[in-house]
């Protein structure tokens, strides 16, 4: 007997769970849904596959939408057990429901639902099902997603300003249980992701009445609750935090303890946005961000290599054909959504996903193609936003850094075209076409940096575009010196001021080889934020801000998201640069091991790759790597290198 | 203080409703939903509208979305009163929803939702919103329908087969309510459309175990109900009749009672097939048809001249942008689509909605024209489904009566745009240059007739492509003098077998003034029906079947609809033609009376006209006719002609 899964047509259940999640967010009192085009999953759909039995067999279709069963010309309701003779049986299950996406189950010995599946929406040709590991079971419902829990008692509990406080011992996306030991209450509880928060009666996000059957409130991010008129003696209060389960498949431990504090807030950081799908922030947007997601494919491949949340939420940004309007309304993220595929592919060797993912790939660029103006560069539509970072950019007419992101997707698209053996060719016509272009109106000799427009006379220039042309590899050789020496290490060039592009200087600082620089900032910038209290990453750090107006944001005394998944690259910049793990090939079955270490006098750590992972053990002398794959090699800083054999430990003595 | 109304997106309400009534057919125990593309209403929308205030004012926004109402940049929840200072008020209603299509409701004095508001999906430009006269209150909500409910009790009773038999008057839509008057029992009822149908306890359609609570079955077709095991003195039985009340607008009575029945049967038909949208029949498929629709539309003119349901109809049927599909996969379908704008735009001068069509009108013939072979003919692609009738056409290359249909859309696009104020110019070429190719490929001069095909070399006669190009003016006088001798009058010519097509042939006699052999057949084949004892009419009818298999079709024993929309089309032909009552100008305000009074010793009738009545009087000799409208003229068949005069009695004594 088969494992059956639920199947449903691929991308609804991401499309429905995308909607709850950015239908989720809440601001004092009323919702706030996110304002872009949000997607419907299909209503009606049915499901096709032929077997041929060699005898006779039984199965039955569970499933909440109206419909039926057709085997061979005769229906059945669901439900039911059905026996199909031996023979050729041609099945069709046909189901419509409007709440929810259709989806059904089927349990038997020779015909169950599984991938092989085929499924059609009376609009476009079949297509394989969609599927998920979390719904396998017959009394599950794909639209009921099944949250593990962990409960959380306060570690400290404080009566103070005519209520109670308590205190978790970290940030958590946690419904509020309030049991009242002798008689209830009404009483109002304040969520905050710090003390001040929660004790701001008027500022707070999240304020709730828990629901009297239950004494629960919704599920929302919370370190601190405020039980308003309440004594410590009255009432036991819990967290009841609901997650997704991914497993963590990295370590982190050096002899550096503000690094290993680092990398455990980081890691909390990143579990905490990382649920059916990659979010921004746990209490504030709690939206599917396409330029946040994209940076949490890096993060991911190096903390929890989970291949499943980056499909979901790449579905989920992208919705249905036609494309009519940008991922999240931002041109800059429709881009990202490109390059992310590749960035997926290389890591995961998903041909599955990418098979499936193609057609969306091609018509997201002809959706963009129809956007370029007389040079061939993109130019945003009215209502398009412009993004790339809040920094004082020179946005008239198409601006450099689009140009960059476009010409990189021109790239991935005619790489991806190659590996699923169709012809890129016309699509590395348009890269090499759009490169030229770029090198013609940006470049400038003078300052020895891309520009941001061409159109304005201004010939200013900001590190944006600059870090792409090193990231993307538009830049020659000769450019990326200049760049360097005029941009990156130029202090007359504006700074970077959100740790989201910080992500993209570091990582071009990285591919420099300025990995001490590197160090010395991420010790520095995300350190200040631990010195600040943090027990998760922030939205935005500014050192010099004074701590009364350190949750300040957009105005707003608590606007800043205290969690927020850009705020974990450490982990993606320590695994790739500094133990200098990457795949050879997509998918890590080849890989590297480059640790960097003389940054370290200790190591401790453990990293995923293909399906295995990499331990690195480092006492100041002695290197151990174990890996319980075949195809790793180590390379030394001093040039040497060995192949890695798994299952054994690899020892080099370095300093004896 | 305005009215108020419930407020969506334009569509959104029809494609829910759509949805519903579409995977409401059920059979023997399992759902069936529509084999069609069922297109899904908007998740996310903004409603906009800038106030300009003379004074303060106080609002609020009922609604069940997740949500909040953004009045000059301050965010206020729904459900609270907001006080809006005077001066200019720029209003945003952000409003998400998953299970159903978001909808608010806004009271106040200076600020209340109606049909003013615009909407956005954050897909295309901002549209108006919309609205139904059925949702005023703030208690309602759109997405749950209230029906009106009639209580039936059975008219007969009677123990027989191990059970009760419970007799209605007639064919209704009810819940069927059981109260046991001593202990409750379990028992399973069963609703047939004949006592044939309840008594056969396998092939009966519907049969259900009523709700616990309530007693009550789910809604359905419903004369007989059939309560197995049961004894009369146990239980009180009553059908709670529920549907949507369309007044009736219109009375026939005249010497003639079979004539007389023939109408109340058919008013009873189309009033049981007439809910939230026009469906074929009551018991089965209970789906929305193009085909069947487009026919209602010409019934409705006459009995209940009923502008909205025609608007939700075709609201339903269309759905959304882009096009990918025919209206129910049917090629023949998506052209009466078009056709029935124009039918309804005579009908009611409905410009309001004509704008909102106009943009669907035109993609829809877009993607049509996708569709036309070299020729400029419209051909099936794969998957699509050319219908026209059940009947022995030569389906070879493309078909003459989908050219005959595509020609007549060509036409109506030219007229709708000129209506608009738009060049129709475009579309009017299009028409003259398919005319021409028609006359050239399918006139075969030797039959007298077009042919079905000319690509198979058969040159097979049929009566449906005849009878279009006498309906749409195709053939010019000449050829419809031939048509009618060597199609229409020709008995070698296949019969027309369902009433579906004959509602064209009837009509096309009556044009062609034989008026006396329509009038034999209405008699002899709806009074056929009739003396079968129907009490509405059906969805086929071969008076030479057997009386035991009346009810066959579809190979199954009750497979035939007894209560089918197409079978009310004496009701049209009646007002139309022997009546002789049309509109001069779009909506009627001008309109003509043109009674056939030598068909009739007696009348008595009442026809709807633009907002008002015509009743007409004869009792052999005097004619009467009262109006509550001016621009009524009446025609004599002497040729007399006579202005109406609003109010007053018009008589005439004619043949004193």
């Amino acid at each position: 007997m088969g494992q059956s899964y639920w199947i449903w047509y691929p991308g609804d259940m991401e499309l429905y769970y995308a909607m709850q999640q950015n239908f989720s967010r809440v601001e004092r009192g009323f919702g706030w849904p996110a304002f872009w085009k949000s997607e419907g999953f299909r209503h009606r759909v049915a499901f096709r596959r032929t077997y041929r039995l060699e005898q006779e067999t039984r199965f039955s279709v569970i499933s909440d939408s109206v419909g039926f069963v057709l085997v061979n010309d005769r229906k059945y309701p669901f439900q039911e057990e059905i026996i199909c003779p031996a023979g050729e049986a041609v099945i069709a299950v046909h189901a419509g429901c409007i709440q929810e996406f259709p989806s059904i189950y089927i349990s038997g010995e020779a015909i169950c639902s599984d991938s092989d599946w085929m499924v059609e929406d009376y609009d476009k040709p079949l297509v394989p099902v969609g599927y998920s590991k979390y719904f396998t079971l017959p009394q599950q419902r794909p639209s009921r997603w099944e949250y593990s829990q962990q409960v959380y008692l306060p570690i400290r509990s404080e009566e103070c300003e005519g209520g109670l406080l308590c205190e978790f011992e970290t940030e958590l996306t946690a419904q509020i249980e309030v049991s009242f030991l002798r008689e209830k209450k009404a009483v109002r509880v304040y969520c905050g992701e710090s003390r001040e928060e929660a004790l701001d009666r008027e500022h707070c996000y999240y304020s709730w009445l828990p629901e009297p059957d239950t004494g629960r409130c919704p599920r929302c991010a919370v370190r601190f609750a405020f039980l308003d008129g309440v004594k410590a003696e009255e009432v036991q209060v819990k967290a009841l935090h609901q997650y997704v389960d991914i497993p963590v498949k990295a370590d982190f431990s050096c002899s550096d303890e503000v690094l290993n504090s680092i990398w455990q807030v980081a890691e909390h950081t990143f579990r905490l946005c990382s649920g059916i799908f990659f979010i921004d922030g746990v209490k504030r947007d709690k939206w599917i961000w396409g330029g946040d997601a994209y940076q949490s494919f890096f993060v991911n491949q190096y903390l929890m290599a989970d291949r499943d949340i980056n499909r979901r939420t790449w579905l989920a940004l992208r919705g249905n054909d036609p494309m009519t309007t940008h991922v999240n309304t931002i041109l800059d993220y429709t881009l990202y959504w490109i390059l992310g595929v590749q960035v997926h592919y290389e890591a995961y060797a998903d041909k599955e996903f990418l098979e499936q993912i193609y057609p969306k790939m091609c018509s997201t660029m002809e959706f963009c193609e129809a956007q370029l103006e007389e040079h061939g560069f993109i130019v945003g539509r009215e209502k398009d936003w412009i993004y790339i970072d809040w920094a004082d950019l020179d946005k008239d007419g198409p601006l450099c850094a689009e140009q960059m992101l476009l010409a990189k997707c021109w790239k991935v698209m005619a790489d991806m075209s190659r590996v699923l053996g169709v012809s890129g060719e016309d699509y590395q016509e348009k890269y090499l076409a759009l490169t030229e272009q770029i090198q013609k109106y940006y470049w400038d000799e003078e300052k020895g940096a891309y520009i941001d427009s061409f159109t304005s006379g201004k010939r200013h220039v900001t590190r944006h575009a600059n870090i792409f042309a090193l990231l993307f590899e538009i830049a020659d050789e000769e450019k990326r010196s200049s760049i360097m020496k005029h941009v990156l290490e130029n202090p007359e060039i504006p700074q970077i001021t959100t740790p989201y592009f910080q992500f993209y200087e570091l990582e071009a600082l990285c591919r420099a080889g300025h990995l001490s620089e590197v160090l010395e900032r991420i010790k520095s910038y995300w350190g200040g934020m631990l010195e600040r209290g943090a027990v998760t990453f922030w939205e935005e750090f500014d050192p010099k801000a004074p701590v009364e107006e350190q949750y300040d944001m957009y105005g707003d005394r608590f606007g800043k998201s205290l969690c927020h998944a850009w705020g974990a690259s450490p982990i993606y910049l320590l695994g790739r640069y500094f133990m200098g793990i990457r795949p050879l090939c997509p998918g890590g079955n080849q890989f590297a091991v480059e640790p960097q270490l003389e940054f370290f006098e200790k190591l401790d750590c453990r990293f995923p790759v293909a399906d295995g992972t990499v331990e690195i053990k480092w006492d100041g002398t002695r290197l151990e790597v174990r890996t319980d794959l075949t195809g790793g090699m180590l390379y030394l800083t001093d040039g040497r290198e060995f192949s890695l054999q798994a299952g054994e430990v690899n020892c080099w003595e370095l300093f004896a």
